[in-house]
């Protein structure tokens, strides 16, 4: 595998944009090719089972690109479908959950955390798994927030009633007197001016996709796949909807977005292994 | 085609179980094959050539199931698809957006008709079409309400959130007069009890629900398709979480449901001329 070929990011949609921005700005040599599933967005309401099948046609897809390693960027598909996928490729697949999962196990000082996502990923209990097992003192509560993605899509980033939606979802987790709260949803980050002011200055706002351009950046010298640079184009795919997606991207993204291409993900079998 | 062959209604998900309910009760002879796409829910946000693509391999799941009639119980598909799939297909196919338009034309006094729904059935601007169609005297204004479906899928049936959400989007529509408010989603009949305080007494809420199954009644009369009863078992299809969606499935419909099953959808290849 060359190192200059590229790296591919997805996600349900644009949430995951907010990761492909961390690794553009911390591995600026590296190249993306980004598919947003804007088809079937959100994922965080959907069967495991549904989240593996869309996650291994993309997977299959971005292969036909030639990518070099994989981040799942959507804390929903990391949480169900990255053990299964990541057993099926012999490149990289790395996801958001445990750089988010090993960054809140080292901040937490009372031992409480907290963790705001999808209701696939909070009932999957993932974080909780992967928090454990760095430091089983650590205790783990979870609450999933079905509205913050509408919320998000609607663009109401700062608007009243996000503000209370907010209120309503995260007091439970501030009554448990946490200290540290994961924005376990690649879209969270968007409404952090919201989420902040409502936790206060004693919790600590974990945002993995920062820590997930880390982990690439690790996993790439390991695997001694790293690229000197510069990079080449970013390339942006998506399965309904290129143009509104150009459009938002180009409001998330230090650099232009001049294309973005329709994808069929459907015509990609749902099977990964005979191309391995 | 045999009179006791059931009749196929699909919808995005569960909203059109709104629409089955008035099915039973309007022509309780007539047996429901349903089918809810919930892996790929919601479609209001989605674009033309998707909901097409995706009503086709619904059609072609139906037919499976020997329909002599579909009803696309879902406003966004009507609004996008309907047109293109009844052509395709040799048994009738219809919507609920023209028998919503037909109602609203007829109900209103002062000509000024207000439309709700999702984003992509108030951007097609098929229920200006059709009214203006049945009278172009009447002026019809459309919102986009994009919160509404997850306000409701999260059960804020009553919350003061979806009011509050409910005053921003309508507010707008009552600045204009209107007196007569189509509920343009499926979803929407949910928190009729919402959306009514808030438009007063003196504007009419049209369900296209109900008059979708009087449209029903007289297209299987004019076809000789009427089943003399009794109705078979109904049955629920879906493309992701079948228990889920029963449970809910249970506390709209007034039978039990039974069984509700899993369906492969995109296994259904997007192409109803071959078969037809």
């Amino acid at each position: 595998m060359p190192c200059n070929a590229p790296i591919g990011v997805f996600d349900s949609g644009i949430g995951g944009l907010t990761v492909a921005r961390e690794i553009m700005r911390q591995i600026p040599g590296e190249t993306i090719i980004y598919f947003g599933d804007t088809a079937r967005v959100p994922y965080g309401s959907k069967s495991q089972k549904t989240i593996i099948t869309y996650s291994r046609q993309i997977v299959k897809f971005l292969q036909t690109k030639n990518v070099k390693a994989i981040v799942i960027a959507c804390n929903t598909a990391s949480a169900l479908a990255l053990e299964t996928v990541a057993k099926e490729v012999s490149i990289p697949v790395i996801g958001v959950v445990k750089p988010g999962a090993k960054v809140a196990s080292m901040t937490t000082k009372n031992g409480n955390v907290g963790i705001i996502g999808t209701e696939a990923t909070i009932n999957s209990g993932i974080y909780n798994t992967y928090i454990k097992e760095l430091n089983p003192e650590v205790r783990v509560y979870g609450k999933a927030c079905p509205l913050f993605v509408p919320l998000v899509e609607e663009g109401w980033l700062t608007d009243p009633v996000t503000v209370e939606v907010a209120k309503r979802y995260i007091s439970s987790l501030l009554e448990i007197n946490i200290d540290t709260l994961v924005l376990g949803c690649t879209h969270y980050p968007l409404i952090r001016n919201i989420i902040g002011p409502i936790v206060g200055e004693d919790v600590t706002l974990v945002n993995p996709a920062y820590e997930t351009a880390i982990e690439l950046k690790q996993v790439l010298m390991q695997e001694s796949l790293e690229n000197a640079g510069p990079a080449g184009e970013h390339k942006f795919y998506v399965s309904d909807g290129a143009d509104k997606f150009k459009r938002f991207a180009n409001t998330i993204l230090p650099c232009d977005v001049v294309e973005t291409e329709d994808v069929n993900i459907e015509s990609f079998a749902d099977s990964l292994l005979a191309s391995c």
